[in-house]
């Protein structure tokens, strides 16, 4: 239908100060006018596919239907690394074969193309952005209706990376990982609620830097200001924050950095 | 009508970085696909109410009819304050019941109500991020067309702070503070020239730092780059500048710190 | 045609803290809601003229016809410098009469005009605020169909501002310089690909800050981490680039600085 409101998200590490991310808009404005664009972030670690991928898989679940999301963490850009599009859950995703996508690749259902069709192109390909001339105009294609079967074939050998999960250390400990610290200085760690539900039930400790957590809060006010404390975030991951304050300056962590878990 | 345009705005202390904004967006538009959404800031320094209750002060006056403006700058999340939604002019704000409206709230004619009706929120309230949990799905529903008394009753406990305004401390002096500084280095005072209108035609002397300011410039272009001068800003307040250059730099001043005022 | 998508660009140094672009685009929104408004920047360097001259050169290409183009970076506010409109290729341009429109007034076939139309502006024009008082409004009643020719009479004597062409300073030798550094550390030269057609072909070599680069890259991925090299850019001036690492950090050169090219 014509006056479907088609939603185009943006995922990328170019930054807000250059050109690069109005140049795609254009593109996508040129070829598809009634789309809406919503910026995911802009502000990806310079080529941090890892950090990409995990602010993916934390926004494409509140998105309609229908939405076509494009993240363009791309330190092989010009080399050989394919371009894809992935359909889940009647959401797309187009993005290079470097993993950046393994949230969404992992999931049962998904359906791969390795995206060929160069009349979706810009007419010249430059060799350093192909975010402006290759996965905006696919992606603004694709969100004209044209059906992901027209922009080339069905692939099974797509890269999919391994996020660490946590992994048993001792009898009743694991040890975890950082998976992002976020504008407030909460530190979100890979330990999942699923997977790790005693942590809502019985007492256990958390080793991070040289600190030690042992309390789980229901919210950040019921804790004294500055105070650390693990909470289950919005993302379903344990984190670890401070009421007010930053947790990561307090610890002087960052993503990668591992996380211990004891259970009594 | 359906053919109306929607606007919702957001004023956040998220950041830029990570994908709450995003996620909120979703939400959004997953209720109410035909809605403009402006990001007024999510610049935001983190739990700053008043700063936040600044900035949507001088925003909303330039935006439409049946703009809804919300506000999650929210220290207590997760906790019992309330969420609420205001009515002035036929605009609509919310936001938590925490002061951030306050300039909304102080005016006459505001209409407050406690938003309570669950059915207008997403499925499952996280207890860490009610800016998509609550604030954002009721914001989609007024915009398409929810009346505001459906989402709660009207309430008059409502919080308002009590911002700084320039209080007399001696026969022809007044201690005022700093309410905001740009990006430039303006500072912004809370000295409006309505109230205050010698300012623009007899001598003064405003302290602040340890410099003094006694020329009112009216336009930054006539005075010589880098001297300090007074100026009635865009927001009806008076504002130290400097010609291209900061004015906060040079005079090594925060947002709060006084500023005196003395009149000839 | 009311169906017809408009659509506006912003580019300004107002910075993403403030209240100033928000307010920019609820005039813009009340005067013509069906407009896209699209970021180009907000974090030009305050003042930089030739920053924003560059940043708009390499995006308005790529838009679509009858696009406006909005251009604030304005040192001279509330003095008697002109507001203007250019026209090229059926797209608009409104900026302050300071050279940050030098790259299109400089092309052939532009029409420009002296915008004095305060019918068009705010009802109030502050001194310190044209973006929202003047441009904006002006940019929407553009968008919303109002011609050009309605605004203000055609002038010729606006502007340019001479932004350095690499100067011959020996037989095979040539100074230029650098005219942007991206966010990911990538030096723009002035050097263009369609005048220096040799550096494709034969042997050449740049000297930047204390560093010669010999070697031409097609992409980034051919190179080994952290190694200098040339690139022609997706701008189409030579780029000084380190695969995965920031050229600008490892010759510690800024915009301006110059740049020497030697062909053998």
């Amino acid at each position: 239908m014509a006056s479907r409101t088609q939603v185009i998200t943006l995922t990328t590490d170019f930054g807000l100060r250059d050109h690069y991310v109005a140049a795609m808009k254009g593109v996508i404005l040129g070829i598809c006018p009634a789309v809406r664009i919503v910026d995911v972030t802009h502000e990806v670690s310079s080529y941090e596919v890892a950090e990409a991928a995990f602010l993916i898989s934390q926004t494409w679940p509140y998105y309609p239907k229908r939405t076509v999301h494009v993240v363009v963490v791309d330190p092989g850009v010009g080399s050989m690394r394919r371009p894809i599009i992935a359909e889940l859950d009647g959401q797309r995703f187009i993005a290079p074969d470097n993993g950046v996508l393994t949230p969404i690749l992992t999931r049962e259902g998904v359906k791969v193309r390795h995206i060929t069709a160069s009349a979706y192109f810009r007419e010249t390909v430059s060799a350093t952005f192909h975010g402006r001339d290759i996965f905006a105009p696919v992606a603004a294609h694709i969100a004209s209706g044209v059906s992901p079967a027209k922009v080339g074939s069905r692939i099974e050998d797509y890269l999919r990376l391994t996020f660490g999960r946590p992994a048993r250390t001792a009898r009743r400990g694991w040890t975890g990982a950082i998976l992002h610290v976020d504008h407030f200085g909460n530190i979100v760690t890979n330990f999942s609620i699923g997977d790790f539900p005693h942590i809502a039930t019985g007492p256990f400790e958390f080793a991070v830097g040289f600190r030690t957590v042992e309390k789980l809060a229901h919210n950040y006010a019921e804790m004294p200001a500055g105070e650390l404390f693990a909470i289950v975030g919005s993302s379903g991951y344990v984190e670890i924050s401070a009421n007010q304050g930053s947790a990561a300056k307090i610890l002087g962590c960052e993503t990668g950095a591992p996380v211990e878990l004891r259970l009594f």
